[in-house]
């Protein structure tokens, strides 16, 4: 296939080598544009030997498997009784679906060469690029709010990597750019265009599942998950496998809702959505993509407060379905609706890493 | 295939649906035998639509897939500067091994319409029952040592298990089986029989791979994962498709070794192996079928302390391989010996359940 990289914005295509992370004249993530033939069936474009991501390596960049630790080819669960079908994110290598991302940025880092990688991130993102750095023998350099919970920085260290404790988590996002050296590649995901070209390969394993949804309801903090997503159902319809990509469902919580609030106006009242707090990105650079995905789809998008989340959170645990809250957003939001057809949930992340909240929840 | 339950010692057949989990004269643990036929290649045999566990129903009792959460299907990572072959068994519902035993015992308990399972464990494989308890609407009661970490004892309640607080890991065995009541089974993992009918189906995933080592290194407490990944190999043996059976090395930490010292007699002097406290049991009802494996196959036993367990461990976060420390002491052994082969390791549990200690470790 032939890629191209590009900020949509001014047009101008980048060289698929490049230490920029966005357009250097206006500001805006890059896109990366995957030229698709037309097939008849998906296995002649699959790599049948091969397991996860790398099955579907003819569609990724830099997708020789360089750094690998075992991601993707995650588990479907169908809830019957509930009609709805989730897929196991938390089977990976850290325990969310950020290690997808991570093994694309990392091969590709490494293929470059660079000398050290830089991220920022409180929480799954951190560990994943920690990681990936790790196994591939890449420095890193984790930029992280003072508040991050302990254990997640106790994992970033035990891989190796350097931890920046910044002020907040939006000072983390600006000195991870700002005290960027040479050789080093600035991989952060809310940024990072190669990120996506590892999510997207979730929506591939759904569709080589045969489990087609009729809508997709997901978490929303940086969008990287839900343009993902996007990203393979519209491959798929590119390359003439799938006649029509399901309805994108975005939700988050009260407190944080800047698409939520796009559409439908500021949220007044009292808010209280702190279970919610893996998806706390207050102006996402790739806002406005994530809105034409829920319109283009006919889609649309939920809020959900701590009651809802801890609701569904028990529903989930007491079907030994073991995720943290952020997976529980999508499904309370699942509950507030119907008649939506085939529903796809992707359950992001292990409840593991955030069993210290479930006194909270339980007692 | 036909399955039968019986007592070695004294040789008595039990039917597949009991309450005994041990034979109630010699107090011996029940063994199945799988009569099985011979196939020209495993392909006859496999449910080549089904993923995981169920992909091998044919070999397995009670398998119609009653209880299942995504288990199975684990990634082999190939460490190729180590020389070294990883199963990474955390990819999976509650993030260790347990799962697929797990899985094989409650879909029996699912089909036998108990209205309670019990199970006696401090950690991986109490919240396995729990989850997969929760799964099969099943009650269940977990009998767990008052030091049990209170982050796994949470996620068990989280499940919706009973807890009942013993004072020793020995302690929670006797009254495991002591409180009994009418309509309950005890599934406990150190002596169920279908248990390692859901572990055996490792070595199928590693024979079906291709990468068919020459070497295996456990770590062993109750043995269920040596046995069970023996007995997989033992019936691929028997159906002719495998000629040599892998060679056998069980690790124990060195303050609780009754494999070690029953082969190599007491050891002396200081020890220090609170890292493998995950391999505490002191007296496990399979000792002997664990010596007659690691002796018909010319394996050995290996003994860690904390200083190795260390070392591998670090070793193993620094490739980005996020364990637990039972994991690392198969990768401690790993390190001492040297001409083995092809080697291939279980990675048993995630690190994430006991990032706490870490402090301990990286500090």
């Amino acid at each position: 296939m032939n890629f191209t990289l590009l900020c949509k914005k001014c047009g101008k295509v980048y060289p698929m080598i490049t230490y920029y992370w966005k357009c250097p004249s206006c500001n805006f993530p890059f896109n990366l544009i995957t030229q698709l033939s037309k097939f008849n069936q998906f296995n002649q474009i699959i790599d049948k030997n091969e397991r996860g991501l790398w099955r579907y390596r003819k569609l990724i960049p830099f997708s020789e498997g360089l750094v690998t630790l075992g991601e993707g080819n995650t588990p479907i669960v169908e809830m019957k009784d509930e009609g709805v079908i989730l897929k196991l994110e938390y089977f990976s290598p850290t325990g969310s679906f950020k290690d997808r991302g991570a093994a694309v940025s990392l091969s590709r880092a490494k293929f470059m060469g660079v000398g050290s990688i830089v991220e920022d991130s409180s929480g799954n993102a951190g560990i994943a690029a920690a990681a990936y750095a790790a196994k591939a023998n890449i420095r890193a350099r984790i930029y992280v709010p003072k508040d991050a919970p302990s254990a997640k920085r106790m994992i970033i260290r035990a891989c190796g990597a350097e931890i920046v404790e910044c002020e907040s988590r939006k000072d983390a996002s600006i000195r991870a750019v700002s005290e960027l050296r040479e050789n080093e590649l600035y991989v952060g995901h809310i940024w990072d265009a190669f990120y996506i070209e590892g999510i997207k390969t979730i929506a591939f394993e759904v569709f080589e599942s045969g489990h087609i949804p009729d809508a997709i309801i997901v978490p929303v903090a940086s969008g990287t998950l839900l343009l993902g997503l996007f990203k393979g159902f519209f491959e798929l319809n590119e390359m003439g496998l799938l006649n029509n990509i399901p309805e994108f469902y975005a939700v988050q919580g009260e407190e944080c809702a800047p698409i939520y609030e796009a559409i439908y106006g500021k949220i007044g009242g009292i808010k209280n959505s702190s279970l919610a707090d893996g998806l706390r990105v207050d102006d996402p650079p790739r806002k406005d993509e994530i809105l034409s995905v829920i319109r283009a789809t006919s889609g649309d998008v939920f809020i959900v407060n701590n009651n809802e989340i801890m609701g569904a959170l028990k529903f989930l645990y007491r079907k030994g379905i073991i995720v943290e809250p952020t997976s529980a957003t999508a499904y309370a939001a699942f509950r507030k609706t119907r008649g939506l057809g085939k529903v796809l949930i992707p359950m992001t992340g292990t409840g593991i890493k955030t069993i210290d909240r479930l006194n909270l929840i339980f007692e």
